[in-house]
């Protein structure tokens, strides 16, 4: 397993990762299998949605306030950041993505991004790369 | 990996693949692990939900179109398409499925949707299945 | 696999399921993989949220309530409960967390939900377990 930091600029900051998953890929030597990325915290998410026009990520904020605004006022907890835990849970802590022939199957305008909902912060992503390949090739095992 | 081509018929389409998904796992003779649908697009999801009645489906459209309409005065994407690439944020790219002895633990109401949410368009889903035996059976490795 | 037995109390309960989840990955043997976590429910879910202060879960429940409200004039479902299938589909019904030295790796406010929507139940929660050590090792091997 590898660990990424990365850095938020701002309350709500999406930041493209997609670079540092594909190199951690590249690295492990993996054919074909399973790409595990996993934030592990609270109030920030991981999702994957178009990496060409920053226009997207900017009216995915803006619609996403709209329903998840910040403050509500019968809201508990002391720490004020409640609507940060939900776009957390909504937009989810993982995602998974196949790896063929040692590449990611990412669609031509899918990146990978943290999702910083309460930033901004230092953040953690782990990337975890598992192989279906269970039965050892000869050529390795001989090696 | 095996990739499906769906065919969607309208703008926001859920168009059911389960039993393409469980032929994909019987075909691929693992008996226990994991099998992952990724859909390498930025403007439709995957989900699980009740496959036996389809008014199901129209309601998850309904409401899910009250909080997320199509237009905001604020979206400066050119494509006018922002609320699908939320939807797609909040349905997800990617869920994974335990196998069992062959089969996909899925729940008796249980079905898994492609979601277009800007169709209709042919669509594109990965399947990826991984097993939990790391250690090659006797038999296999004498065969 | 392992499979969980998890009551909820009320329509909207998160139930907290991360020490059996622990159990299962320690009791596996495993060093390095993926820890999946599954629902075979279509009005319920499962995520990942702040385990420390249980403010959180009641600020998550009434925020996703004022988007997601139990009831629409025009809902067709008979049963009555498509909010909660709409809930079930945007927190998802399967999320994998990697592991590493044989613990999951997750965050120290992370706690792992059960997330009944159309409570109170009895719900199930299956647990699969996949390793990264496709090759394997000797002193394995030779025991």
């Amino acid at each position: 397993m590898k660990t990424l930091t990365i850095r938020s600029r701002q309350r709500d900051d999406f930041v493209v990762i997609t670079d540092q998953v594909v190199q951690i890929v590249q690295s492990s030597g993996v054919g074909d299998g399973l790409c595990t990325v996993f934030v592990p915290h609270t109030t920030a998410g991981i999702t994957i949605n178009e990496n060409a026009d920053p226009s997207v990520v900017h009216d995915l904020v803006l619609q996403l306030e709209t329903f998840v605004p910040w403050r509500h006022p019968d809201m508990r907890h002391q720490e004020g950041n409640s609507a940060a835990h939900l776009k957390a849970s909504l937009f989810g802590s993982s995602l998974t993505v196949p790896i063929q022939d040692g590449h990611l199957v990412l669609g031509v305008w899918q990146g990978i991004y943290l999702c910083d909902f309460d930033g901004p912060r230092s953040r953690t992503v782990h990337v975890q790369v598992v192989s279906t390949d269970t039965i050892p090739e000869k050529e390795e095992a001989q090696s």
